[in-house]
């Protein structure tokens, strides 16, 4: 007879929808030898994208560094990988077998401060520079999450202001930390943008009912809506947290897909202001699709004094960051590839640049041919400019009865297409939605497609 | 003005001594050009330790592919090799780029099963066989080590049985979660085995000051001790464990680093027994040091009831991965060629068992340089048969109001070696020690061995 424990009642608690009873379900059918497509995750490879190759060819490289001095004598890749391998190496000491400081190498933090000052077109007189020392490398963005929720939530009466609809992660990390999530609601109408008055409003709600808010989550390019948010909506975010003390957490991983948009940073709108922020990125989404090699880091600007010690903020994330030791040192080294990309007119650079380009706007026309799908279906909508890897339909006409997650079910069983209900990201109460990720091949697409719009007919009628 | 706010107290309190006060001394003294020996830390390539050359060869080839063809022609690696990557490339669908299934690839979790198995002797009549869904591939063994942890502590009066010294892992993700910490006390002068009653004497205590103690964790090869269990103190916590219903956390991530010993797994002792049993293993020490690489796993065997839900107790390991999403796969590539050597006459066999023996003699060989320095150190005294990476000897003779951590920092400051303090690790009290990893290379061993003998009988006259 098995003896009985009690466990962790948060972790009980917890729900992640993006490997929930859906996709459980996928994995139960395709195992019974039906065709799944699995678009429940933004798991690009998984649906056929391929890798970079000039990261690829970098990588292969640092595990076996002999292989350098072979390649400059077979000429199968360039002099330009080669040396980019030797600089990793190099900078590594010891190559990637050793752990690395908890942080992660100087040399890639310093890459990565120099990539985001560009990006965000400091200069000596514009903005503020990226300071190396606050940012920390990790096994993917979800771990940076973790790390910053952790050191945040001091005890169940903190809460963090979070976007409804969210990605899991958020609110999963809260829930088994005893944390309270303090939700608000971007506007879908107006395509997921932000209005001040509901942010206010949200805040002076959870404050009335004790609630000690900490910090507001911002997801832009939005995860699971897709939408791109406006400059306006991110300075208001910004005011908003500054005039309140809370720390902003911007989970920009989808900053690469903006199909034409322009990204606007929080990094970039706080500029000198004094307000405390953290923002997120990854090896897994843009072009890369890495999620394998879960790379990713994190970076703060102005860390908060802490109360009641005299250790520093950046301090403590460094105590947390070393219980772990290191993030893995593959994905580090492809983070500092994917901040440093081969310059222009470097002989990798027009395959990387075809490569780049040729993903980018496939998934952009796929996200077109399954937005172009919605109006054949009987009361399906969708709001906002296209980003990140998500369409986030609202489906306005559900049988009696039935939810958001029934339709998600009924139309794997129908026709192996594999999304999230809207439920399992938070939802405007009386609304319905579903996640889909515009992954699949196009011919695939084309297959599919109309058998949800079919399916979807039938279902709703 | 920056502002204030209150962290999560738990993170204020952690202590993580392995990349403490020492270490950090240590890297600012690096960073002003002194030379620095490393052996604070089990870090085996950072001290110049050779990967595994099949290892790498095989994960090279996963990052590009179209490698493998390339090979067959030019013979650099043998087809032995290229198979092994065609395999490990099959098994992985759609290569190294995706997420995996949170578990990680089944395939890989059948090879762990059929090296444990292997391991212990498993035949059709003797002992249980390893159930590949109780499997769990994690970045590294401390990420399972925190992962168990939090899922077994429901609330602060629940407590941990954890051997001190222990290596602080398990007291600072204790600290972190605000579970209470319950030592028991290895026996030093008996080569740090345990006796029972010690066990029933710590488990007594903590119960009658009212803690819950839910498991008890073991680390052998010992951390920091370095000392081989006998197999009388493992049958007698797993007896122990099984009448108290304590689940045993069994850190066995040196069980490669023997050096003649045998070693004697927790799962083979737990044999057809229902006693709940984790175990863990990793690929950043034995004979690989892959520390970068971040791969591990848990196995766990006879899962308790969970008292209060329907959820089965796997299914809650399973929910709490998924929230990671996935480890990272090259860790989780290297953790199947870990438990997958090559096949004894294969064509990279040879190579691989004289790196293999190389490393481990050499090993053994500077444990043994570092241990007979101690009889010319006034006072200095260890214990135990040689195991994993370290050297723990107490300090018999310390100077009137100094501790360990002074002796540590002055080591440092005189000598450049750079080890960790006993009191960082928990000691008996009135006792002092220090860790150090055996891991530099003879000819630095011999110098700075000499150093250290006089050092050390100047400190402590």
């Amino acid at each position: 007879m098995p003896f009985t424990v009690a466990v962790n009642p948060n972790i009980i608690e917890m729900e992640y929808a993006v490997r929930g009873p859906i996709p459980r379900r996928a994995a139960e059918l395709k195992k019974d030898g039906r065709q799944i497509i699995p678009c429940h995750i933004g798991n690009p490879q998984a649906l056929g994208q391929h890798p970079i190759t000039f990261a690829r060819q970098v990588l292969s490289l640092l595990e076996v560094p002999s292989l350098i001095d072979r390649e400059r004598t077979l000429d199968y890749v360039s002099d330009y990988i080669l040396d980019i391998a030797d600089t990793i190496l190099t900078g590594m000491e010891g190559g990637v077998g050793p752990y690395t400081e908890s942080r992660g190498p100087l040399f890639i933090r310093e890459a990565i401060a120099r990539f985001i000052d560009s990006r965000d077109g400091v200069t000596p007189t514009e903005g503020l520079p990226s300071n190396p020392d606050y940012i920390f490398l990790t096994d993917g963005a979800s771990e940076a999450a973790k790390h910053i929720i952790e050191l945040l939530i001091a005890d169940s009466g903190d809460g963090i202001m979070v976007p409804i609809p969210q990605y899991p992660l958020y609110t999963a990390t809260l829930s088994r930390l005893g944390g309270t999530v303090v939700g608000y609601y971007p506007d879908e109408e107006n395509g997921w943008n932000l209005e001040r008055s509901m942010l206010d409003e949200s805040l002076r709600k959870a404050r009335e009912s004790g609630v000690n808010v900490k910090a507001i989550v911002v997801i832009n390019p939005g995860n699971p809506t897709g939408a791109i948010l406006d400059e306006q909506s991110g300075r208001d975010v910004m005011e908003f947290a500054g005039e309140n003390g809370l720390v902003i957490i911007a989970d920009e991983v989808y900053q690469e897909n903006l199909y034409g948009n322009e990204f606007i940073s929080f990094a970039r709108l706080v500029g000198k202001e004094d307000v405390t922020l953290f923002s997120l990125h990854s090896t897994s989404k843009g072009f890369y699709g890495e999620c394998g090699h879960r790379g990713g880091y994190f970076e703060l600007r102005n860390p908060p004094e802490v109360e009641g010690t005299a250790i520093g903020f950046v301090d403590l994330l460094l105590k947390q960051a070393s219980v772990s030791l290191c993030s893995n040192t593959m994905g580090q080294a492809l983070t500092y590839l994917v901040v440093s990309p081969p310059r222009e007119g470097s002989e990798p650079y027009e395959q990387f640049a075809n490569e780049r380009d040729g993903i980018l706007n496939d998934l952009y026309e796929k996200a077109v041919m399954v937005r172009d799908s919605f109006p054949q279906m009987e009361g399906v909508e969708s709001f906002g400019r296209i980003g990140a890897l998500y369409l986030f339909p609202r489906l306005n006409k559900l049988p009696e009865g039935t939810t958001d997650f029934d339709y998600c079910m009924s139309l794997l069983e129908g026709t192996g297409l594999c999304t999230v209900n809207g439920s399992g990201f938070g939802q405007k109460e009386g609304t319905s939605h579903l996640r889909i990720a515009f992954l699949p091949p196009k011919e695939l697409l084309e297959e599919v497609l109309p058998q949800w719009v079919a399916f979807h007919n039938r279902y709703v009628d």
